[in-house]
This record gives C-alpha cells, structure tokens and sequence, in this order.
C-alpha cells in the first residue's frame, strides 16, 4: 500500500489507456497476463508484492515520451523497469503502475573511438557493454555479481557501484551524458558526451542515481577505459580487523590498487562449503583481504612482493597467496564474487553502508558489540570494499528461528546499526538505492532539510508525481 | 543593469542592514570605501562595472548563514567572492550586492589520510591545497593558470578543469562533499566524504558548477592523490591539424597520459617573443602537441620512443624533443603555460569551447575558414587541451582597429562559432562558466526545455532571487 501514501495517488488503468498504450508500442509490445505482470512487476527483492496494470516495451526514446504524457493525462504511475537485480525494490511496481520496461531498448547505437566513447540505449544490458568494450580494445570497469542481467538504465538509476570502485568509481563517473523523459513528458539530452562543459546545472547528476524517480533515462553516452594490464591478485589473511588499514596504507602507497576487498572467516568457511573453491593457504584467519592490481612491469611485482614481506614481519599479515595466472586470479577472486550466492540459503538479513574509511575499525567493532550482545545467537557475515568504505552487513538467520522471527529481530538490529550509521556520518546505502526498503531510514543519512529539497526537485520534474512514486520518500 | 533584469530586482543597502551585517561579522571584517568596492566586486573580466553596496568577510559557514537570511529578508542581493580569478564575470557584483569573499575562511580544516581526503573551508587558495597535499606525500591534481589566487569555493562553483583532466577530470570528480548555504539560508552538509552513497538526488553536483547561483559553498571534502611520478614531457612538431588525432591514439592506446595539450605556430611565436623560453627545437611547424605522462618504468620511456619514431615514419609528427630532465619539464610546460600572458597585450578576444574530439579536426577547419572569410586581416591563436576536446580560441586584435571596433566585429564572430558550436553538440563554455559574459548564448548549449528547469530549481534554492542574481540565465 506505500505507493498510495503519496499526495497525488495515481488512478488504475481504464480500457481507453490500454488501447493508447497499444497503440504506441505496437500489439506484440504490451503485456497484461499474471505471469508476466508478476515477473517485470518485480526486481530482485522479496519484500513487496508486485501488481503493476501493464507491461510496455518501448523501442524509442519518442516511444517512451509519449507514455509517459499520456500517463500524466490519464493520471497512472510509472515504474522504470531494467535488468530487475535491484536490492531495494525501487524497481518494484505493487500499485496499479505501468511498467516501462527497457527489454526492447537494448542497442549499442554509436562508438566514438576519439572520445572512447559509447552511445547506447538504456536496456543494454552491463555485460553487453563490457564485451562490446573489449571487441574494441577497451574497457567498461564497472562490475559486480548482477553484470550478466541488470541494464546500463538501472545502474544509471542507482548509481551502482561493484568491485573496483577504488580504482574506477561509480557509474557516474562513466556518463558523459543522457537522454531523459522526464516526469513532465519533456525529452532532455543532457551534456551530450562533453568531458568539459560549464554552461549552468549539472542536470545528468540528479537522474543518476535518482531511482526512476524524476524521469527514465532512455539512452545514454558512457566511457569507456583502456584495458587492465596483467592483473595481479593477492588475498592475505589478518589477526584481526585493526590490520587491514595497515595493508591498506603500505600497499596503497607504491600500488595503483584496482580492488581491495575484505571478508571474515565466516564467509571464507560459506564459499568453500559450497564447493567450488578450495582454501587459499593453510592457515584460518578472522579476516582476509584479496587485493588487484596491475603489473606490466616486473618492479611492481617486486615491490608487492617487498610490501607483503613487510607486513608479514609486522604481524599485519598472517599468510598469504598471490596469484601465478590468469586462472588463478579468476579463482581467487571468487573467493570474494560467490560468497553472497554461498549464504543465500541462510536467508541473510543484508545491509549495504558506507562509512569513511577512517571510521570503518571502530564502526565493525560496535556493530559486532551490539549484535553480540542482543542477539548472542547471530552470525555477521561481513564483507566489502574497504578501499571505499562500502560494508556489506549481513546477519545469517539461526536455524531455530521462523523468517518472520527473525526479520522481526533484524528490524530491532537494523535501529541500531543505522543510529551508528547516522554517528559516524555514514550512509545507510551505499550502492543499492533507498527503493522502499529503506526509505524508513533515510533521514538518518539526508537532513530533514535535504530532503525538503529533494521533495521540492521530484516536483520541478514530475510534478503530478507519476513516476516511480512511493520510492525514495513518500511525497 | 544586467542584474535589474531579474524579476526580483534586490532593493539597495540600508543603514539599518549595514548595522546589522556588521553585528555578525565584525567592524574588521566589513568594507565600504571606493577601492574595496572596486576590487572586491569584479572578477577578472573588464566587461562590467563594479557596483556592489558592501563587501562582508565571514569567518563561518553560521556567519554566512546570517548573512544570507539577513539578505532575504532585506531583499538585497548577494554575490558570492572567491579568487576573482574568473573569465565570465560570474563574481561580478554591478547592481548594488551585498559581496561575500571568502578570502577570511582559508583554513583547511582535517586530513583524513586512510580516505586520502581534505576537508577545506571554500576560501582556501588551490596552490595552498595543492602545497598542502604535497606536505602529506599527496597530490591535488587540478591545476591552471590562476592557481595562486583561485579558491577551491570558486573553483568549485565553475567546475574548474585546467591541463590535467585527461586523466583526473574536472574539480566535480575531487569534490566528496560540500557543505553549502542555500540561497533560502539553509545549512545542507552533503556526502560527507563518501565514495559510495546511493541515498537519493547528488545535490552537490547541482552546487558545483551552479556559479553561485543556488547558494554559497562553505566548505568542501576533497579526494586528493598519489603523486605522480617521474613525470615526462614530449613536445611534437606536426604538419597539420589533421597529424594531431592519429599522434594522439598512438600514444594514448600504449601509455596512461597525464596531458595532451597543442597550441598553433602563431602561439609558439608570441610565447617566444616573450622572451622567457626558446624554440624547443629548429623546424617551424603549424601545430604543436604537448603530452605528458609518468614514465617510472624504464619501459615506458622505451615505448614512448617507439611511438615518437613511428609517429616520425608516418609523417604525423615532423620534429620533437623529450624532457631530460626535471628542469626540462618545466621549461618545455612554459611553451604551453606562458600564452595567455603572451598574447594578453595583443587584447585576445577569448572563447572556451568544447566539442567531442571526434569533431575536434572538423571544427577548427570550419571556424578557421569563417574567419578567414570574414576577417581576412584576423589572427587566430588556436590552444587548448585536445585530450578532452576543450580548444581556446583567441582572436588577436589587428593594430589598426580599436578595442572597440575590434569587439564590435568579434561579436559578429561570435555568432557564426557559436552556431558551429551547436551544429556539433558543443559547448560555448568549457572551464569558464557562463556568468554574464556567455549568458546570451546560454541556448546554443542548453535547450529551451533545459534552461526551464534549470529556472525551477533555482527557485527552489533560492526562491527570492537573491543568490547571484543575473548570472547564467535572467529569471
């Protein structure tokens, strides 16, 4: 029902609608059949029950205005719907909406091999556009576990973040520009590829990462990066979490990292029981990290060797394993990339924050307390991108309790661990979006004020509040 | 009377308010007199007459708060001061604004070294970060001409580049959060530092670049980097404009460049003439590149050969030289660096464009003939930074006409780059910003649709009119 708490809450689909609707996007291009309504009425979460009125697959950016103007005349909702991976149900549609999905919209239009630069539709789907990179020679960095399915439009939308954020940064780095519908039925083509362009409002920086929210973004320009260069992975294990950023610091210092990650023992122990791989050296320790990076040259072999050397002789390191092949780099890595399939089955109750590096030790450390102490029974499964300072929390459920226990227990959890978010001036999302599964929360991440202002914008934008409402905050 | 335009024209200063704005920043920190009016009311264009009531010298963000809600309730309006080094006469106050300069919040405030992050007050002079950065073993990789004077504020509210954004890209890519005060009066503090925050609209990419316009910028979190090491510099004769792109992929597709500036014969001559460097070597050639990249590794210099004998077997690149030394770095940048200063007796007229580098051969072809046309008797001294498709073009002023006959003809050129501007999808201010300078041609950049909503959400932040007013657009 959140969706019906907005101000302006959209009426249901009438027969007249539909016909336009098929009128826009040809027979074959619109869906209303249970099947179909449950599945691109949903995105990766479970939380939500999906219940959109139609499912339309547009093929232009043209197509796509008129929907949405016509959405505004008939007063109904739309819900932007990509490669449906989200982890905060801001693609989910449980209220009557029409579902724009971007299945259809899924060409890479033009190279600009000058500029290294792409023009593609929205629904490319992430490993598309890295495969079509590497055909020419180059490289689209942005990666994580969902690159098979989601779209270059949801990670735009979310402002998705991955592995080698360190080195490369979020998709928004990589948009030099967008076309848009907006809420109002306006199509906006904004900073058109330009790396330099001081001509008023970065416009584009409100539709990445706005969630559908203010309008769909239908096509876009991204860049594109030469090719990483005889990737090197070492995973090494710590005494303990307070010798990370030691590591960290030494590496970091002689090293352009491209990924430093970390996970406990708790989820080393989940990957290798589920089969696939096999621990890296003898010793157990409470955490190991697993750091990348490029070595054309033999002197930076040498000094990574030097660096690892010397945090062993600090007592930073414990053992360690660095990679000898391609082969070996893809299964160290997975060490890292399989251990949220590895936990699925134990329904884990996720969290995705960020905290300035800084803070990340003693932030660990009361969580830990603060679970331990209310919930002795709960094992926390950590693991992240320490170089950006993006924790993933998640909270395995003991077997002795039902899924709704312990959700139930989780949202007491979930207070606490965002009132250290909020101390420690964190964010309470990192990289999955707010969506409706934290919109609760997001007050202790944005001031009252800032979202007054955000507020303020949806309706510059969508002023009748059609799109995606009841995500990101209610109106 | 540019700023009486706007459809709140601010009322002029009172006794009473002058009374007041003393009360919050002190007898010392206020100024009256003719000189101070003067000097602290331009930028570092000559176009507009100063004008402004009073210049206040805050010492907090609290202060500028007050400050600006004492502005809204007096209706008088406010133009934000930072280094005054500005080309588009963004900082210029002529319709009786209250200024506020930032040169008293000049503190840089905290090192975070695990997140290799500032935090800065706007004041602070980007040589002074640059220097401080270097103290830590760090780098701030944004540098330009005005370095010694420009504040990061106002680096910040033009989205400053310069001639290294080949590789670290504009101010907005260093900007991790700002704290700034809305032209409303509210305090926003956002991202706090963070990498990855995925918590709603990025209203700090609307304050960057936004000239001033939503608010002012009090303080900033800024990334800073490694240093760069054992830098190299290679300047390269080339027959003609179209030798440039294929010099540039052959360097670009083997080696990380940190620059790729090029500048035409005519700038060589009036650098030389300056008398401060000689001819980097003896062939005259009509164009000239400049690129820079860190070559710690001996075979990175083995390959930059490679690539400089091949560009020779091709006939792309006619003559060139190669840095020996740290000395030599910097006396070759010089040939680069030193044109502004070199051509300013020859009153340039100056323009800041960019389009795609795709476009970039094609572009300098149609704006070179259009002049040639034109104003046979017109020398156009072309530089800029290739490497992200921003080019300078200035147009030297013929000895025999005045200033003013000269700017009158200039504007009729004016119109015909600015039309081939937008017949590439380019921009009529790459790093300069628009201010009141490029604000007439604001439409050859941004659609009708655009500048609407850049209106709207002005009116959000700043509802009464009164941040900057007459600057980037009139309401």
């Amino acid at each position: 029902m959140l969706g019906l708490q907005t101000m302006n809450a959209p009426v249901a689909l009438t027969p007249e609608l539909l016909t336009q609707l098929t009128a826009i996007v040809g027979e074959n291009r619109i869906k209303t059949d249970a099947d179909s309504l449950q599945n691109w009425g949903r995105d990766h979460t479970k939380h939500f029950d999906p219940n959109p009125s139609v499912i339309v697959f547009p093929s232009s950016t043209e197509q796509v205005q008129t929907i949405v103007k016509l959405a505004n005349q008939f007063n109904v909702a739309v819900t932007p719907s990509g490669g449906r991976t989200g982890l905060s149900a801001g693609a989910v549609a449980a209220n009557g909406e029409i579902v724009v999905s971007m299945d259809k919209m899924n060409q890479i239009l033009e190279f600009f091999p000058a500029d290294r630069m792409v023009r593609v539709q929205a629904g490319v789907v992430t490993e598309q556009l890295q495969n079509y990179a590497e055909e020419q020679g180059m490289y689209y960095p942005v990666d994580f576990a969902s690159s098979g399915s989601s779209q270059i439009g949801g990670n735009i939308g979310t402002n998705a973040g991955g592995i080698k954020v360190i080195k490369y940064g979020m998709t928004r780095n990589w948009v030099l520009g967008l076309t848009v519908v907006t809420g109002k039925g306006d199509v906006l083509r904004l900073n058109k590829g330009m790396i330099k362009n001081a001509t008023g409002y970065a416009l584009q920086h409100l539709f990445i990462g706005g969630e559908g929210t203010l309008g769909l973004v239908t096509e876009a320009e991204i860049k594109l990066e030469r090719q990483p260069q005889d990737l090197q992975v070492l995973v090494l294990g710590v005494p303990d979490f307070d010798a990370i950023m030691p590591v960290l610091h030494a590496f970091q210092a002689k090293i352009d990292l491209t990924a430093f990650e970390f996970f406990g023992e708790l989820a080393m122990q989940k990957v290798l029981a589920n089969g696939h791989v096999q621990r890296p050296f003898e010793t157990e320790c409470p955490f190991y990290v697993l750091l990348e990076f490029e070595a054309p040259f033999e002197p930076i072999m040498d000094k990574a060797m030097e660096i690892f050397e010397h945090s062993m002789e600090q007592g930073w390191v414990l053992d360690g394993v660095m990679s000898q092949s391609l082969e070996q780099v893809h299964s160290l890595w997975r060490l890292r990339e399989d251990i949220s399939e590895s936990i699925a089955p134990f329904t884990p109750y996720k969290n995705d924050i960020s905290v300035l590096i800084t803070h990340v030790p003693a932030f660990i450390k009361e969580i830990d307390s603060i679970v331990n102490e209310n919930y002795p029974d709960f094992e926390i499964c950590w693991f992240g991108h320490i170089g950006d300072g993006n924790l993933h929390l998640n909270i395995l459920k003991p077997a002795d309790l039902t899924k709704d226990e312990f959700f139930a227990k989780c949202q007491v959890v979930n207070k606490y661990v965002f009132d250290t978010v909020k101390k420690y001036d964190g964010s309470i999302s990192a990289e999955h979006g707010v969506g409706m599964t934290k919109k609760p929360y997001l007050e202790y991440t944005r001031s009252a004020e800032e979202i007054e202002y955000m507020k303020a914008l949806k309706k510059v934008f969508d002023p009748n509040g059609i799109m995606n409402p009841g995500k990101l905050f209610d109106l």
